[in-house]
Formats: structure tokens, sequence, C-alpha cells
């Protein structure tokens, strides 16, 4: 299923998405089809195709070369549609039932046609819904370990692995996370915003010297450190997910970086989710923590006592060094997400959500809070028991401070 | 200069190679030109082009798809070609005067055709016969410096470094250094060759877990690191000099690696003649040592205050951290290099040259014994008086335990 539709992009409508579905023979002949375009036409055009008869769909996604989220044009690559499907076969070796299935790709067009899963829900709004997600923790531990060990030295060929980097060199998008995650945000930036409430809590952290050095320790890791192929966005707006199914989607940042980044930014999302919550609700959100870790790191000791290949990793010691640095690297990577989700252009419903301005605040103060304590002590915290410590600590100092 | 002369690769010949000067139009129409062919063969066909008359001349370097050395074939990428080209011409933008001018390239022919150097000596050769050097550390200082600081995140736009980190990709010639340094020479592995004498020390070695394990830990920089464009192999051997000049040459090794493995092994070279010396002749390879990380680091802190880029390099203690990294890395690939240069395939002449069976075995053990302890104690090791403490204090074990 190759045949280029067009020799330059075009945007795709309704009946030229019918029109696809047809020649690529995904239904029946007799299928009842309708197109629906779903999404906001931000960043990309999304249709649903449903043949009315057999309620089967699938999902055609097709890149847009600008963006008019967040109020201004930014002209954006179409290359991330290459990079997704590519990124997706790859994942679909290593953990197919994790991801959507993908039909057909086209580069010229940005265009990936792939599983329908609108029987899932997004799981930022499950969580912000108080929903349970028992198999969460189980299936993203798994995730993360199967997608980063075997695109990682310790399961590759080095050849095979530098030609990988090669092919996922993501310049525009990883320019993104340089400057929205681990600049912009501590620094008086144009692309910030906050709530003017915060202002004293902001400035603090813009002349938080040492806070400043560590938070660039951790983007040059990001800028240097090609360990394994990351989903490079895994918050949990880019996770559908039931009570029985977990699907990771959009790794249109998909990159060679550190392997703590995707992880931390996972643990940093739900810990937004924790912080929009009372008390007595949180307990679920440090459980899917705790869990994620627990099977991340115990799956990813089994894939190395089975399938390493790597010399060095025979060495004692070799396998703990590496989860250590790991878990040291998700903490900082972490707290930077809970920063710029706060400060920066990207915000969260999970916070924004919050109908009470005091509530609010407090909770972003919090956030802003263990964030800084998570960067900075990201070397003293070696286990997520600790982590939750800091989450406390980090609460009735912004409840203290700020009453 | 960019016509190709055959449309698949053919062995250079005199008669050839001398066509290939006369094409390029590098001499006048009435020079007297020679060709005569030097080196081994090994690697590289490399043929010397002089015009009698005004005796000035060119080099052509030529690269062979497969290598003879060491008594065995194996088969080599010709694409090291390119990559010396093309780093070459990097280097003359930051540093024209410490390298070779190249005139000509050609991919197919794997083909260079650059500035001759005959006038000068081979770093390595010229160390071995006891002369010195006054302006080696201020230039390979400066060269260090300057190619690194402007191929890194510091001084170019992260688009441009991740353009120039996919050119460089350089799996065949990686897997060598991979291999040769940081792998065979610390296992019982088919391609070392060491002394009979040494293998009791040799066997220590592989049996020091603690010693594997952090070796494993710089060998996974050099596999994951991508922080500048290096020359990967800068022993004294690719360099030349006199006691004006300074051209570093050969950089078919060149990849975007950790910033201290350049440094690394240069200062591991210069270990190695100084272990080599009566104690009385070793104070100028110490000077030179400690010259040479002087001109880097206050090279690199001048072109960081004047024409770094990266948002965060503005912060306090950025430099300090990242010269502090530096130090620590140069100092655990400096034992690396003391270590395979003694137990692994490819020695060098200043150990290997030493008459006296006593001498060498106890030079051997020095260069084990100082390896050993730089890439144990990398960590505390902060400035250059102290590596000489460790180069002093290993003499004397390596003397005492097999007087």
């Amino acid at each position: 299923m190759s045949f280029p539709l067009k020799s330059t992009y075009q945007p795709l409508t309704s009946n030229s998405a019918l029109a696809l579905v047809r020649r690529l023979q995904l239904f029946e002949e007799s299928a009842a089809l309708t197109c629906c375009e779903i999404g906001n036409a931000n960043l990309n055009h999304v249709f649903q195709i449903i043949d009315t008869k057999s309620q089967e769909g699938v999902i055609i996604k097709q890149a847009i070369p600008y963006s008019t989220a967040f109020g201004k044009n930014w002209s954006l690559t179409l290359k991330r549609s290459t990079i997704e499907s590519h990124s997706l076969l790859i994942n679909a070796t290593n953990v197919h039932q994790l991801v959507p299935k993908v039909f057909y790709s086209d580069e010229t067009l940005a265009v990936t046609v792939m599983e329908d899963l609108s029987r899932l829900q997004i799981l930022r709004t499950g969580l912000i819904e108080g929903k349970s997600f028992p198999l969460l923790s189980e299936h993203i531990g798994m995730y993360l370990a199967r997608t980063l060990f075997y695109t990682s030295d310790f399961a590759l060929e080095p050849k095979r692995k530098k030609e990988l980097v090669q092919k996922f060199t993501n310049p525009e998008l990883c320019k993104i996370t340089e400057d929205l995650v681990f600049t912009d945000p501590f620094f008086d930036s144009a692309t910030n915003e906050y709530e003017e409430g915060l202002q004293k809590d902001v400035e603090l952290i813009w002349g938080n010297q040492s806070l400043k050095l560590e938070v660039a320790k951790l983007k040059y890791k990001y800028l240097t450190q090609a360990e394994a192929l990351l989903h490079g966005d895994l918050h949990t707006g880019n996770i559908f997910a039931s009570a029985t199914e977990t699907k990771v989607i959009s790794p249109e940042f998909a990159f060679f970086g550190p392997i703590g980044f995707d992880i931390g930014q996972f643990i940093g999302n739900l810990l937004l989710n924790a912080i929009s919550l009372e008390e007595s609700k949180q307990e679920q959100l440090f459980d899917y923590i705790d869990q994620t870790w627990e099977v991340f790191s115990s799956t990813f000791t089994e894939l190395w006592e089975t399938d390493r290949i790597e010399f060095h990793s025979r060495i004692d010691c070799c396998l703990e060094n590496l989860l250590e640095q790991t878990f040291e690297d998700m903490i900082g990577f972490a707290g930077c997400e809970l920063i710029r989700r706060t400060i920066g252009l990207a915000h969260v419903l999970d916070l924004d959500g919050i109908s009470s301005k005091y509530k609010r605040l407090q909770a972003k103060r919090h956030a802003l809070a263990l964030g800084t304590q998570l960067i900075n002590n990201r070397t003293i915290i070696k286990d997520t028991q600790q982590l939750r410590n800091y989450f406390t600590n980090t609460l009735s100092y912004s409840c203290e401070h700020h009453a």
C-alpha cells in the first residue's frame, strides 16, 4: 500500500478522505461509509470514517504545515507525520497491543491512516472525571520498558542504532520542547502564560540560579544524550484508555534522547492531576506512580537478562547504575513538567479547570514548589515513597506561605 | 572543483594520481611533477606529488576498502574518506592554521587532495626522539577548544547541530573504537595483543569488576553523548609538528561524541610517552599536559563569553560545571587509552620501542596501573597536578610489585 495520491501536499477534505479509504480497500465494498472531521484542526486534520453497517471505523490524521494554536501562526514541519508513522511502526514490533494499528502512511500528503480508538477515552479527561484505570500502570510501565530497551544500545547493534538515530532526527519538534519545557518558563519570555496571582512565585523561580543551573543540566541531557527512541511527548493527553485497554498515540516528538524523559513527563502529569485533587483522592495517583516505576524497572530488568547484546552489560551493577540514573533523570524531568505546565505556554486542564481561584492558585503554587524541589533534589530522591514525601511537604509549604 | 573522475571506485596508481593533479590545475603548466607512493598502504593509498622545480607538493590520500593491517582482512567503509574531508573543511573554518588545506575531494573515488606536510614530523616520532615542541600545547589546546566549542549546542543553532550529527554518523569507524578501546582490552578477547610477561597484570584487570563498571560508563558516554564533533582518534601519530607548526590530520573517526574524548586520548598518549622516559625527562611531558588543559579551558571560556548562543549558558556556574565534567571525562578516557595501548590490538612505539625487556614490562605495568587509577578516581582528580601525583604513585607501585 504505497501508491502516492498526489505529488504535492494538499489538505484532505471529507470527500478526498473517503476516496482514500475506498482506494485502500480497508472496508468491504458494500460498506456504508460516513466521514466526520473531529478535533480542532490546530495542528492536524483528523477524520473519523465509520461503516454505519458494521460500526467499524478508521482514523485519518493529516499534519497541517502551520498551527493556529495559541493565537499565533507557527510554521510546522510536515516531516512530523513521517516521524509519527515510523515511530508507530517500530512500536508495533515492541508493544503492538499498546499503540494504534497503522494501515497506511503517505509522506507527501503527511497522512497516516490508523485504528479508530473512539471506544477509549483520553486519559487526562478520565483522570479529571475521577475514573479509575486499573491496568494503566502495568501497560505504561510495559510500554516504557519495551520501547526504550529495544531501541537502546543494550539491544541494538551499534550500526542499526546509529541508523535509527539518523532517521529519527527531529529538529523542529525538539526545538518546541527545548524552548517550551526547558527554557522559556525559567526566564521572562514572551511565550509564557501564567495567572497574575502567581507573579511573585514565578519571579522566585526566575531568580533561583541554582534551580536554573540544574534545569540547564537537564536540558543539556535532552540536547545531547541519545540513549533510546523516545515518544517525546508522553503526557496524559496522548494516552487513550479504558478499564481494560491503553493506547499511546501521537509520537510526533519522537527522537533519540535520555531514557528518563518519557517516564518523567508521564509521572509529572500524574502529579499534576494529584495536585488538583483532594487529599483523600490522591492515593490512586500515587499508586499509579509507584506501580509504573515498579513495572518499568522489573520489565526492563527482565529484558536486560534475556535480550541484552551489549558486551559491558554483563558487568555487575551496570543495570543498577542505569536504573538509578534513569530514576534521577525521571524525577528531574517530572519537575520541569510541573513548572512548565504552570508558567509556560501549554497548560493542563487538571489545574486550569479548578474553578475556585483560591484553590487553583494554591494548586499552581504547589506545582511550582514541588517542581523546584524535584529538580534540585533529584540526586537524593531514591524511590517513589520519597517522591511522595516531597509532594506532602511542598503542599504544606504552599498553603502556609500563601494562605 | 567537483567533476567526477570515474563512476565507480578504482584504486589510484601513480599515473592516475598525476593525471588527477594535472586536471585539477593545482600546479603551473610548466611544473615538473613527480609522484611517489608513501606509507604502507594498510588503510589508505598515499601519494606525494612534488614539482621538482618549485619543490611545492600535494598529498593525495585514497581510502582502501579493506585493511591488511594486523595480519587480517578487515573490510572498511570508503565513507571514512568523505567524513575526513568534510571534517577537515569544518575544521578549516575554525582552526585553519592547525589542519592541512584540502584542495579537492571525490566521494566515489574516496580521494582527498590536500596540503603536503612533509616539512613536519609525526609528533609521536619527535617525542620518542626527545625533541621539544614549544608551541604544541598552545596549538592543541586551541584546536580542541575551537573545534569542540563551535560544533557544540553552545555555539550552533539546534537545527544545524542536529544536521551535522546526522552527517557525521560514522558507525563503522566508531565500532572500531567501541571494540578496541572500550571492550576487548577488558575481556579475554581474540583481538588482544600483550606481552607474555604481563599475563598476571592483565588478568587482574579482567577480574576487576569495579574498574569494568567504570569503563562501561565511559563506553556508554561514547555511545550516547553527542556533545560536539570530535576528531575521534587524536593520538600523537595523527599530529604533524615542528618547533613552529602543528597540524592535526586524519579525522576519519570524526563523529559527535563526548567533549572530553579527544583531550583524553591526546593526554593519554602524552602520558604513554612520559612513561617511556627517564624521570628527569618527564617534566616536559607534564608541562605539555598542564598547558594543553590550561589553553583549552581558557580558550573555551573566552569563546563561551563571546560566542555562546545557548540560552541557559548565561546561568552562573554552567561553564564551570561543563569544564569540570570535561576534565573528569578526559581523565577517564586517558585511562582507557593507557590500558588499550598496552593490552589491546593497537600498540604505541613509545612503549613497544623500549629495548630492555625489564624496563619495557615495567613501563607497561606502569601504564596499566596508572590507567586503572585514572579510570577509578576520575571524579576526585581535579587538576593536572593531582594527575601527576597518580603518575608518580603508580610508578612506585609498578616497581615495588614486580622488581
